[in-house]
């Protein structure tokens, strides 16, 4: 049995296919410049040379099908035969309030997703786009849908309203929703096991940083409060999002430089956070390099991402009222000690003792580690995400009857005995 | 001596007069609906009944005209000769970064005033008329600028510096400035002297809830970080202001409901916060009644507002690195007792224990209290605010050549011996 999981941005479809009886991955890659021109896979198989074919993909259903012929394939493929591919997992951005699980995708759910479209008009309708293609490719396998909000969907009422019109919650869904579900789940039950408790009596702090960054306060196994809102846009500040701002900025600015609504939205998503205060760099590790060489600019970038970390620490810990722990993850998350270690300094009122060394050794993508001091009372994780394998598992469990939603669901990775390829 | 203090807004004149020697307050009032018609003055002076006479003031120059010479009146004044007023203390709201502390107003200062007021289109205007007219109606007296912003000048560029381009933070500059400065100046000495220590080794937060809420941490004595930004929409949830939310909601709704940035900026200011998620109440007197009559959008405000002070609490907390105690301040600060337990629940593992009691029995502007236990390793005090005091105290000190800034001034309520009257 093996299972694909496909992600599909506006000009790109990313895929993963997951050999589920030898539980590895076998072969996953990339098909860029979608719908724009120029577009070609990049195809990686364990063990063999990364694979590149010019070829047009005019549209989703184009990359698809290019996808499904390179697996097939007998020199680069995968497998012998197409009905190989058991099932779809489909990675959307947005559930709205609808969907606080993964689903078996039909014309229903197809027509709820289509429904909340507008929270996030960038990247659900690619996603629609993806599951039409795929399901027109592949129309006698099951398709699921994972959602990047669902892990959020039991926040409190108090965490995800905002205090601004109520009617505007009823009338366009104006709340708080979250993302990075499956990334701040599969480190949240690492966690718990590295905890040696079940997720129901931890309480976690869960910092992804990567190119979008977000956190998660994590009570009893449950996403109780996020950083980011209706969008991806609030919270920390990101590689090229603000994050955090006053909400009277964009008003401000709109009438200082006349600007558009829309070219607001896109400066604060495209050409702010740690670009807007460097003005050339988003690569933390080229921030922290220019830091070094003594460029201000770029060790300003670094203070105000470390201190806003911090300050999400912080106050998470007030939500839950304490934690036992708290886990950085994804490529900055993993790999930037330096940014760590700004964010941790100071905290030892909580209960927060670094290991400096440890965590200046910690900079991998593979292995998990604990860079507090034996001492320290909440512990600090590093724990590489894996958000595949959550779509994978999400896929397998529905097909197989056992999945009802995540809180329930035995996922392997939150097993003592699991081991990470 | 006598000392006073103005406070121009759009359409009101607030004033009081200060017996330096008696050291007490000698009247106090405000002239309503200043430049819109059918305007009259409320006049207080402690022992007397209230006056209140109409008299149509189209500018403020009317307005401060009218308060001089019912101050100097021999039924309702309260000098015999305009004379005995020394001198006059202004409230500026922002002082951009110009004004690190209060100051001698001249020409360059009232300039310099005038060049920051794109960033209080709705307040430095009304300052500056204020100002323009209270010089000269009274040219012969010293006239002192007391800015909002001035306290939070310590902050470092990591906390002010927001994520966005940098370009404009040169061009407008578009940065955290931070407001009600006095009070969080007042609160914080007045705690330090509580727990008996100089404020240069306290670490404190100081929560000044009233119409607008703000949040500041002081460490050693000066604020490192607050949570009014650019503009006094951001940070807590406010009675009608909305605090903190997705920078990209102005944007999605201004296109969602077709509103320009102003018609925006309005609704965030004016019907957002505890008014919008109760869509009828700001007054929290009202929110708690309803609440405990069975409103759940009230009971909801409740929730939020609590969740979020005590978050706030939980940020700065990790942004000094732990403190000694947390002041409540401003009308709600004082008499919520509901709210304050709702914000402090739940934050033992930071070593604030709450006596619920004490808590539920201090609701009065008049007298310092400390709420939390005895075993309390951080103490939470919940102290009436005397933004006044400090404009007189600066006025003095700037008139007798005794003051330079805040962290050096000797403030007579800074020390052990203050008696609050």
């Amino acid at each position: 049995m093996d299972i694909l999981a496909l992600n599909c941005g506006s000009s790109s479809v990313k895929y993963q296919l997951f050999d589920w009886k030898k539980k590895e991955v076998i072969a996953k890659g990339m098909v860029e410049r979608v719908t724009i021109g120029d577009s070609f896979i990049i195809h990686e198989v364990p063990g063999r040379e990364t694979y590149r074919e010019e070829y047009e993909c005019p549209d989703h259903q184009v990359a698809i099908h290019l996808i499904i012929k390179i697996l097939a394939e007998k020199e680069h493929g995968v497998v012998s035969d197409i009905q190989q591919i058991s099932a779809v997992g489909h990675r959307v951005v947005h559930g709205g309030e609808k969907f606080t699980c993964s689903v078996m995708i039909d014309d229903n759910v197809l027509d709820a997703i289509k429904a909340v479209q507008h929270l996030a008009p960038l990247h659900n309708p690619p996603n629609i786009s993806g599951i039409e293609a795929a399901r027109s490719v592949l129309p006698d396998v099951p398709h699921v849908a994972i959602f990047d909000t669902a892990f959020h969907q039991t926040m409190p009422e108090h965490a995800y309203t905002y205090p601004l019109p109520y009617e505007w919650y009823e009338k366009y869904g104006v709340r708080r929703y979250g993302f990075h579900g499956t990334s701040h789940l599969y480190v949240s039950k690492r966690a718990a096991v590295m905890l040696g408790k079940d997720p129901k009596d931890c309480n976690i702090i869960t910092m992804h940083i990567g190119n979008g960054v977000s956190h998660a306060a994590i009570k009893g196994g449950v996403s109780v409060d996020t950083s980011m809102g209706l969008t991806p846009l609030e919270g920390a500040v990101m590689g090229t999002r603000c994050g955090d701002i006053d909400p009277a900025i964009p008003m401000f600015l709109q009438q200082q430089e006349n600007l558009s609504p829309k070219d607001l939205d896109s400066i604060l998503n495209k050409k702010s956070g740690i670009l807007g205060i460097t003005g050339q760099f988003t690569d933390r590790r080229d921030v922290i390099e220019g830091a070094a060489e003594g460029n201000e600019r770029c060790a300003l970038a670094l203070e105000i991402e470390g201190y806003r970390l911090k300050k999400y620490i912080g106050s998470y810990a007030a939500a839950i009222g304490g934690i036992d722990a708290v886990v950085f993850t994804a490529g900055v998350g993993e790999m930037g000690w330096q940014i760590r270690e700004k964010a941790l300094e100071g905290l030892e009122y909580m209960g927060i003792i670094l290991d400096r060394e440890k965590n200046k050794n910690t900079m991998t993508r593979k292995s998990e580690n604990v860079i507090t001091t034996p001492e320290s009372k909440v512990k600090v994780f590093v724990i590489p995400t894996d958000e595949e394998l959550v779509f994978t598992e999400d896929v397998v469990g529905i097909l197989e009857g056992t999945y009802t939603d995540h809180m329930k669901f035995q996922y392997s990775f939150a097993k003592r005995e699991f081991q990470r390829k």
